[in-house]
């Protein structure tokens, strides 16, 4: 906060009669910067609500696990949030945007050329653009969302170190490699396939590695037993809903966002229809999971209602700016009824997905990117992105597990799992004063 | 993230000489665009602020009810806000402001036109204004409040589905009735009733709808029993303090937003005022509170000092601009003193509401709403709009849920209040490990 | 929320052909006052960033410490934010800032005139600065942050009047003196002496407060027993996480709007550029200590997690814009580590410090300031700041708590430490469900 002087400058400059702006004329005037500063400060705003994703998802799952096994669901979360900040850093950003900063990146692990020189000048900055250092921090923050999908799904028995190498490589490789075909400009873009905002690229991605995850890792001890499933409530619906705000709260950054642009008229009216479609559509994943719980189960179900929202954020993340109000109603409710639905069908493959992410992020992502073709009508773009990623992910995520499995090993002793992670892995409990054993 | 197709073309326009922007002399230049795209980015900025109020809203009322009822209240605080974003959008918005939008409005249920098309040109935006599909957004997280302020009062006995019904014609329906009366420039508007963010409008409103609820629903078992009041003291105030917070921080964005505009020298520097004004009321609540539960309890009271801030909030919210910091803190300080005293007071009147959402929302609404004409002089338009609001609300609110009441029935049975609604209602519970029994 | 008005008043003026603007032609047009409105919107986007960091304390700390006195640690974190709010507007703001604001700052207590008047006209604005009320509200938030550190160290067994009274005197005097030394354009800013943002002016004067407050204390009860430090564990990790995060968040913020201008390509990209490295620094912080609480201890601690995180920010803080990605990486990492050593370095010397504020904001802090020097080359201008910052803050903290400690006394009894202060001196409890005993 170096005020004074700032502001000594300040007073002198005011003390000279107008013309001190006058001197900068050979500069560009703020006419001419006026847009670049506004998408670099969107980048930045929406950067930091995409940021507060992290806790979301911490809490979320926090919510959904356990007693015995929150804290280290809390030390995945800060874990992988912050080894993702360093890959994307090291090798991903220049992987998914290969050649695309010439100016300003080097080759990769060229790590000290990525951001503007301090006090940029604006003849050497993209005026039409942004500031790359605010794109990056905005990036940056969507692959953390990518690992934090697989860390809620394979919540309570995989080990904490394995798990972070799985993140290492998914964020520093898997994601920026198959990000670079659509992001990027790679292959699917030129193709005309379209994810505005990652429901296949970001949240099917996550999803894909979470199944791979889940099928080589195995259910929780004792969850299908005798052909049934047995319920394992969460700990802290309060958190898990609290996380679920967050999320939505966030998703504003992560849509608005992905506008990349707000300096003009029609970018910065996009963004207001993103938001008011965002919104909507997660409301009305609420809505249609709330309703049809209460019909098949004659009681609503709030952990379904909170990923019923969550759904509807991902189905809307696909194209948020396309669909009138009432598209992203229709867009968001059916995320919220494929979660209804998915969530007990994935408990009958035994397939143990603990806070939901493979409905939420997977399923209800595919369904998002399936309906942008009524936008756009190339439905084959869509079906080819849609199982491009998925192949990919699932392939070659089920390889990494599958080689972790055989060397390091997945999965927790049977008795650290009994007793929690948080005692058998850290030492430590979450509630040390509240739990029941 | 459509990142690569922006730079390519950026790349493309770098290369042209400086005409590339005179190109588009013909179109208005930032300078002209520039207090459209600022305003509008400050409802999505203050949009997504008033948004987090739901959480805040969840939050503190999960804090403040018993164990046993938290996964009921995190419902309902989903369900209202994810209702109200349809309702309002559905019916509300244009009943608030009927004629104002014509360009984009379609009538009433006329959905698909609410909102600018994609890519609006300038020279159709109305640059003097705002994005509609902003405004919209912003507002729409008004309505939401109002209706978090009725469930939290009714927590504990109020059953899920009338509870929603009610929210549902007091989002699409009543609110917009009488908010259009001064924001959509109604009589009271032209009477000179002054109601800057809506400490009547929106929180009052909220009270009044509350507070015939509450009479109408009667106070849960137990709380008053010969001639004492019982306490029930919330299960968890970590989780209410949080929610205290949140909502401070969402206020910046209710009254900062309500501004409505921040291309001017004179806006964005009202902004900072009420930025300003509003932490000084919060904090002066809060203050008031704890010296004055001190003084009359020889103990601090935690719960006090919250609503203490949450009242001086309320109490800022009808002028945050007008007040010196000086101005601030007194008109907050009184709401904090409301609290402290209203809150006992309602227990002897053996209206039983939860959290204090009625000596908080309605009664520092009304004190900040009468405080207005110190600024404006306009005493009469202060009380009219008070008592019309008052009446038009209590009336009507408790017409429907005298209806509910008569046919649905509001309340839970003896058994399930006794045992919880979560179990009750929801066959399941918050802190399923936590709690004592 | 007046939207009527100004539509109606829009209407109007769309009505009218383009030289609607011309008329304005007189006043400074967007290109003049973009820049002033852009740095004014920075403060109040980053104002309410550093507010939310109050929950992020609030929670912080009312997780680390036991169930018994979470009530208590609440109530102090939202009392104190209150009176810092309050102290630092009615003497602070003036002390820190002595006449820089002659247009709009009376003398000290004079609060009247503080802030721009409503509606300010362009032709008197600070054109190449910002709203003084906008930057008024950033700084203030600054200050709470100061006095949470401090709460936080001398968590469970501080008696929460003469703590408070501590607070006015350290937020209405302390800060705001020695934060004129640098950011007030006194002799430490003369001297070349650079903190960014405030790890020593906010962070190390925070610590060095809390260092003299737990050195006259005393540590808890049982702490150190027959030479062995005596683990108590804090009864809500998921809280602290959630506290973590928001702090996390709230830095954007803090370092972000530490650049106090926006309205330039290359003010904008610095601060694309700081919270591109203040996100690195905390990554690196908390890998740091997770990598090193492994080897160390063969378990991962996660609360040393989350104060590594804290640590790298305090460390970057100093100077979040010279370092690249690299630079940042290492500055953070470097803080990470110090948290792992001095946690148990200050349990040798008997230093009870709850939650780990000495070593995250006092320790880290002195090595931010410090590594300031690797890009000034100013090493004996830094190391004097820190030296002078040290002694004035822990002498005159130490005569103040050792004056209260005299008088009034500062510590509760034994009793109501055991019992728990939540019980002992607010007569609640945080979790009356949830507790053991």
């Amino acid at each position: 906060m170096k005020l004074t002087n700032t502001l000594i400058a300040g007073a002198a400059l005011a003390a000279l009669p107008s013309f001190a702006f006058a001197q900068e004329a050979a500069a560009p005037g703020f006419d001419e910067i006026g847009p670049y500063i506004m998408t670099t400060f969107l980048f930045l705003v929406a950067g930091f609500l995409v940021f507060f994703m992290a806790a979301g998802f911490a809490m979320l799952e926090a919510g959904l696990v356990r007693g015995k096994n929150v804290a280290m669901q809390l030390t995945k979360n800060i874990a992988l949030f912050s080894i993702a900040s360093i890959m994307y850093w090291l090798v991903g950003f220049n992987l998914m945007y290969p050649g695309e900063f010439n100016g300003y990146l080097g080759p990769i692990f060229g790590t000290t050329t990525w951001l503007e020189p301090v006090g940029l000048d604006a003849s050497e900055a993209a005026l039409d653009y942004a500031s790359v250092a605010s794109d990056f921090f905005f990036q940056l923050m969507f692959v953390a969302a990518t690992a934090s999908i697989v860390s809620g799904a394979l919540a309570e028995r995989i080990k904490l170190w394995p798990f972070l190498i799985f993140v290492a490589i998914l964020t520093g490789l898997m994601y920026p490699i198959s990000g670079s075909w659509q992001w990027g400009g790679g292959w699917l873009s030129e193709m005309g396939f379209s994810d505005f905002a990652g429901s296949t690229i970001v949240h099917s991605v996550g999803g894909w590695a979470a199944l791979a995850g889940a099928i080589i890792l195995g259910p929780r001890l004792g969850k299908y037993k005798d052909g049934r499933t047995v319920p394992m409530p969460g700990s802290n619906l309060a958190l898990a809903t609290l996380g679920t705000f967050i999320l939505w709260l966030g998703w504003f950054g992560f849509n608005g966002g992905s506008q990349l642009a707000a300096g003009t008229v029609g970018d910065i009216t996009d963004i207001g229809r993103i938001f008011a479609n965002t919104n909507m559509a997660a409301a009305s994943g609420a809505v249609a999971a709330l309703i049809l719980t209460q019909i098949m189960y004659k009681k609503v179900d709030l952990t379904m209602v909170l990923n019923g929202a969550l759904a509807g954020l991902v189905s809307i993340t696909a194209e948020p700016l396309a669909p009138t109000l009432l598209g992203a109603l229709l867009t968001g409710a059916v995320g919220g009824v494929i979660v209804v639905f998915a969530v007990p069908l994935l408990d009958k493959l035994k397939i143990d997905d603990v806070v939901g992410a493979i409905p939420v992020h997977l399923l209800a992502g595919i369904w998002g990117t399936l309906a942008v073709a009524f936008y756009t009508g190339n439905w084959g773009a869509q079906i080819t992105g849609i199982v491009a990623y998925g192949v990919f992910t699932f392939v070659i995520a089920g390889v990494i597990w599958f080689i972790l499995k055989a060397t390091v090993g997945i999965r927790v002793s049977e008795e650290a799992e009994i007793n929690g992670l948080d005692m058998a892995e850290l030492g430590m409990e979450a509630y040390p004063e509240f739990n029941k054993g």
